[in-house]
């Protein structure tokens, strides 16, 4: 691979996003209409997750071969520079009970780091997408950015997980959401419709597309103790072993003061 | 009045849809391109909301002059036995940040009780509605019903204010989100997409056509401290005192254990 490749890899960000549409279409069959069973680790899966996988999947292998692919519900062939991290279903909890914050998640990692993301919401017909860490992020064909501030009041967003309430103590003087998908909480610290997102030991194919989109609008990622999430280990491992945290860099270590673990669980 | 009409006022249900239709439209031209302003009462208020209550009491003087009204954005007619209380934007606050879960609220009480409930989100083009308490509640005109079952687990889903990190203790052993609608919320527990919702103190326009909905599809509304919620005190205060919960009543007292007010607020 040559250095202008590893620069600007040949990859068509429109050809990912008209997979993405059809992968869109694919869950949009199946929502209101399927039942989820349970996996080994406790997390939900649906007849669409899989369908969706094996779709993109296949587009992957067919267009990047060169490139690795690694996929929530069991795809891991790890080679070469570039691996595609893909979540057929980001939020399948929230697709199952008919609500509305779920959404198709394709990133691509160099050497372990978010270079490219696209995540499509169909019920919302809501795109977010970033094409390279230089080339900014877009929600919609618009430029978003993720807006630095000097603090925050009682209407600041921070996105958590459906169980914080079980896991953390939160003090943030704002408001907390679980919306479901931690992509979508991503994208929207990205765009600015929310401060901060905290995510809980997420898999890679969960953060993949949402830390490409999140750092190409400006926004950081670290983990909640501190210091820069290591992408790298997570390829290997698939799931984080410590909660991270997703702001500005001007507001996020201020910001993970508010946020406690709690120590029994 | 005669007894025949209090048992099945003459109200076209049909007709209020299309007005919240036309309401929908209203405020999807707005969303994602108005600012908000706080009210006296540091609620968030957009054009979006004074222009859809405009709309909406022009029809609903104009088709029901002996009916009373009742908006959140300051209509106050209260005369007869019929009162309609509306909440142009319920969510206004993620209308505001450009998140999907708000919608139209248009709904009517019979001497202080739910008896009739339309609830629209334009963004999702999602229905919920019960014409009368025995005509049985419908979601996209599919009959709903809010489920018996024994209890929950990890899994079954308590709706929350986005505050209630500062204003509750809650022990559920389930999860819980704040998808930012109260009237969602309780369209959410009829259908039995959540277990229950937590309503902290709210206001009649929020509550009106989700509480007739929930309980057209057999849940129940009780103040979180015990007793039957009063409607009619709240015609006259607007504002409830107490917070309350909904689900399904053989589930409702248990659940109320798990969910405490803090003293200090």
């Amino acid at each position: 691979m040559t250095e202008q490749l590893v620069r600007e890899p040949d990859v068509d960000v429109d050809l990912v996003k008209a997979w993405a549409r059809q992968a869109g279409d694919v869950a949009l069959r199946y929502f209101n209409r399927v039942e989820g069973s349970l996996k080994e680790d406790r997390t939900l899966v649906t007849q669409a997750d899989y369908e969706i996988e094996d779709l993109l999947t296949g587009y992957l292998r067919a267009t990047y071969p060169e490139h690795g692919i690694i996929g929530e519900e069991g795809t891991k062939e790890i080679h070469g520079d570039y691996v595609w991290a893909i979540d057929p279903l980001d939020g399948t909890r929230v697709f199952l009970a008919g609500l509305p914050v779920w959404g198709i998640s394709i990133g691509l990692l160099w050497r372990g780091r978010p270079w490219l993301g696209v995540f499509y919401m169909p019920l919302l017909d809501d795109w977010y997408y970033s094409a390279s860490p230089a080339s900014g992020a877009f929600w919609n064909d618009q430029p978003i950015q993720c807006p630095a501030t000097d603090g925050w009041d009682e209407d600041s967003l921070l996105c958590v997980r459906s169980d914080v309430h079980r896991r953390y103590n939160i003090t943030f003087p704002g408001i907390t959401r679980a919306l479901g998908s931690a992509a979508a909480h991503l994208c929207y610290v990205a765009r600015g419709n929310a401060m901060a997102v905290l995510l809980d030991k997420p898999g890679i194919w969960d953060i993949a597309a949402g830390a490409a989109i999140l750092q190409a609008a400006g926004g950081a990622l670290r983990y909640l103790a501190g210091g820069e999430v290591q992408m790298e280990n997570l390829l290997e491992e698939g799931t984080a072993r410590n909660p991270m945290l997703g702001a500005h860099p001007s507001l996020i270590d201020r910001l993970a003061h508010y946020i406690q673990p709690r120590t029994t669980r």
